[in-house]
């Protein structure tokens, strides 16, 4: 766990409804500049949920501080259509390996979550852990275990306290509630600084959504994990979660480390009748993207870099990478230094070998770096062609080498 | 500069002629575990200069602190071979350009070199100062333009004070001289705490060599050059110089950014009538590689990680070089944490999508990361098959994010 515990104020909640429908809301939620807001969004009670989903989180054990460590979210209706998306790291954890073979992708009813222990590295024992708890959490619920995902994060390469985790599943299976988001996202945080949660309406239908992830949990990896409940009607959820996750998730870096436990689940009742607004899954799942970049390790600034007039899209991408990943932009960016040079040499890495106009001051824009923003844009035009993409990323500082370095297993 | 000043001993440095030939030297300049020195070796004055070669440096004021800032490096044999290796960075520097497109690259007899500016992204006028330092050189040598190279290393996206660099050329031809290589190593330092050179001889050759690099430059850029002298004949220079760079210089790295001015220069006069013996190069190249790592910018520790039991040479190169990347391992082998499941989750990264084994400690060796040794040697086997490679890097450090932060231009 971070030292000092966990900040007071949550990063991505909201305490309060906001306004009236109809207007543009002056939530907490949404309070990043680069979140398109659709129209007519009402923030709800964070701890909220979407129309028949239920949740709860309670404490089992695993985290030494007594903390809610074991949740489940659940949905009441038989028909329920689900998307699930999984790491594609070649040493993902049990959960990971559970899910990608023993659940229907497409009708996830229930997930069962612990933090503490990512179950990862644990070999087969850990396998079968993980299978033991979809199994219980099947049998808590009445469910087929192929309708069951189960997700861990925590600390790697130790076995589970696998007695503890199966109490705290009857235990939360006995308490799920409609309010049960704050204590299921509870359940979920690792080194988080505070829940990221939200439960907004629009068109006529409810999203609600909780999310964790701070880039680094002790001892180990780097995870983010994500649960969407909607009571909107999606014809084609896995479609809708993996261009909303494109446009969000996979937007984001905090130290370039791809964790063997991400995992981001999309359920819908249908039970709202309305389909999801365009743009409403996209915004939610940004914001909290956003919220995990913020919350990042040691972070204090966010920066997005801009790359347009490459060859490609995919060039665009990985100079947009390259760029973001650099330990020398995310020193500069931490450091307040319009420093360039550095972004300059970042994309000609990623293009070696390949023909390109000299990058000056005149096709980077680097002057955020310098100001004093939380939000840094900056941007880069390659004069390749009609490529562009973006990626955002946190800086490089003295508190993510003391949490990373000087806290030993 | 880096703050404090240049350390007064010298990272790579021998005061004192070896023992007697036949045996392995005490040398102060082999000195990592990880070198295997060629049998018979003597190590000479550092300053020296394999015979037939002559070398000078003078301060022009380009540094402000009136340090040694430009150089020249001539061969005396007008029948000299030799090899120019150069970044592929698609945001080359002006030198880098001019010789790629100026220089017969076989038969460089005289290099020109100034560090405290990289002349990078300096555009037009920056290309034409550089072709003006080439012509100055070959002037005063008396020398083709296309046979004299051009190096230069520091502050980037600053226009180089051509009037000042072009009369130490003048003055650095005037006072050329065989024991040069000293002042010669001086004039090409920038961030390092001391030069990095050697002079040894076997099998009836000698070869002296002078190195920079210590991962950054105030403003900009990781930035490393090498020139390497020989009375040695060598047949195919370019052969043996991309051999020893692939086995030295290309298995290093600090902090995963590739210069924009990288320059290694081999020149062979042929005058000792004898060829060089096996692994001789190689051996003074990887010794100079691995002070530019020991030397990283604020490295304490240096790390090897070598993979095996890839399905290919390339897929293991790929990993170990995720692995000596990632910011999570560099900041373990700083926290002197034993922390494999970093490794496995990197590796597993660099492997996203295809079938791996479990990584488990059976499969990792990461106890050096733990120990006290300045030298940590780390291992990980894929499983996979008979693919191997290995990779040097330093640690991630506070003082890597002072001197890249807090230092702003």
């Amino acid at each position: 766990m971070r030292a000092g515990g966990r900040r007071p104020e949550a990063v991505a909640e909201s305490g309060q409804r906001a306004a009236g429908s109809g207007q543009r809301p002056s939530g907490r939620f949404f309070r990043s500049r680069w979140v398109e807001v659709p129209e007519g969004i009402d923030e709800l009670d964070p701890a909220g949920l979407a129309p028949g989903f239920r949740a709860a989180g309670v404490a089992c054990g695993l985290k030494a501080d007594g903390g809610t460590d074991v949740g489940i979210v659940a949905c009441d209706q038989r028909a329920v259509s689900s998307a699930l998306l999984l790491t594609r790291n070649a040493a993902a954890a049990a959960p990971v390996r559970v899910c990608r073979e023993r659940c229907k992708e497409g009708a996830i009813r229930a997930a069962v979550v612990n933090s503490g222990n990512a179950n990862a590295a644990t070999g087969e024992r850990g396998y079968a852990d993980a299978i033991a708890m979809q199994e219980r959490g099947a049998a808590a619920l009445g469910l087929d275990a192929s309708a069951v995902a189960v997700a861990e994060t925590g600390t790697i390469g130790v076995p589970l306290r696998l007695d503890l985790v199966l109490e705290g599943i009857d235990r939360a299976a006995a308490t799920l509630g409609s309010g049960g988001g704050a204590s299921f996202s509870e359940a979920i945080m690792t080194t988080d600084a505070g829940p990221k949660r939200c439960c907004v309406r629009a068109g006529g239908v409810t999203v609600s959504a909780q999310a964790k992830g701070a880039g680094m949990i002790e001892p180990g990896y780097a995870t983010m994990l994500c649960f969407i409940q909607t009571d909107a009607v999606v014809p084609d959820p896995e479609r809708a979660l993996r261009e909303a996750v494109a446009a969000s998730f996979e937007r984001i870096t905090v130290d370039g480390q791809m964790s063997t436990n991400d995992t981001v689940l999309l359920q819908a009742s249908g039970a709202g009748g309305e389909p999801l607004p365009g743009g409403l899954l996209e915004a939610v799942l940004l914001q909290l993207a956003l919220a995990i970049v913020a919350d990042g390790e040691g972070a204090s600034r966010v920066g997005r870099i801009a790359v347009r007039e490459a060859a490609t899209r995919a060039e665009a991408e990985r100079v947009a990478r390259a760029i973001a990943n650099s330990p020398l932009v995310k020193t500069a960016l931490y450091g307040h230094d319009p420093n360039w040079g550095r972004i300059a040499q970042a994309a000609g890495q990623a293009l070696a070998g390949v023909e390109l106009a000299e990058l000056g001051p005149d096709r980077i824009d680097a002057a955020e770096l310098g100001g004093d923003s939380s939000e840094a844009e900056l941007s880069v035009a390659l004069g390749r062609g009609e490529g562009a993409a973006h990626v955002f990323f946190s800086d490089l500082t003295h508190e993510y080498i003391r949490i990373n370095a000087e806290y030993t297993t």
